[in-house]
């Protein structure tokens, strides 16, 4: 752990806000001593709501590294992830996550990152958002031929 | 709610398998009767974590509209969502979401999505993947210049 890098992905998101890029947030992919990929969050500028910075770090680790998992990196992010974010980090399999601002800092600035955590650990019939089941007898056949696909890529 | 889309959902989610393009899943944005946006899994083949069914769809649906919020927008989706694209259709206000297999299904089919919702409703030090917080203080600074800025576009 390098404060450095924390001061340094801090700094980014500051800037970000600065330049009229998006939201308080920043992120950087470190492995061993080295930044692999920085990310700023681009939401409301690139019309995309998984613009988060963490997710652009990810994204551009991976497309720096050609793989699609971050085995032995590290992520360092100006703001506890949310829930899509720290989704993406286990799914990347990031060794460790340090991060500076909390989930409770971001929802006091007006961001809904606790707000998800909490929809989120509730069964889906106590959530704010619809979520409904439909075809799931149909909706197993993908996995059935996906079992059966010898080429198949796990991950 | 319309089976028919569910329907194509699963049938893009076979053909995704079938054509080596990624994992078993699919999706489609929805607004009123009209599809806009598909998405299928490109995790491997595009070297992209992110890229989850759900999450290209939302961002496909979100530069055919030149947005970055979704309201008034359904999702249909193969499979339950994982953390990461649930997080991902809060943060674009989608309306409703229908899903065809369970989280359950997908972790039998061995995908880590169950695994990552009970990661995520665990306190942070009892986490498989460590989460640190650093230099809390520093990091409250980009928040205040976010308060400051006038230009700020809020999501």
């Amino acid at each position: 752990m390098k404060d450095a890098f924390m001061q340094e992905a801090i700094a980014l998101a500051v800037e970000n806000v600065r330049q009229g890029r998006g939201g308080p947030f920043a992120a950087l992919v470190v492995k061993g001593s080295a930044v692999v990929a920085r990310g700023t969050n681009r939401v409301t500028t690139a019309h995309d709501p998984t613009a988060h910075a963490e997710v652009v770090a990810i994204r551009e680790a991976c497309r720096a590294l050609g793989d699609f998992q971050l085995n032995g990196c590290d992520l360092y992010t100006s703001c506890e992830p949310c829930p899509m974010c720290l989704g993406a980090l286990y799914w990347a399999r990031l060794d460790r996550v340090f991060f500076a601002a909390s989930r409770q800092d971001a929802a006091a600035a007006g961001f809904d990152d606790a707000f998800i955590y909490d929809e989120l650990c509730r069964p889906l019939d106590a959530r704010s958002v619809p979520l409904v089941q439909r075809l799931s007898e149909a909706g197993q056949r993908p996995f059935e031929v996906w079992a059966a696909y010898e080429g198949r890529v796990e991950y």
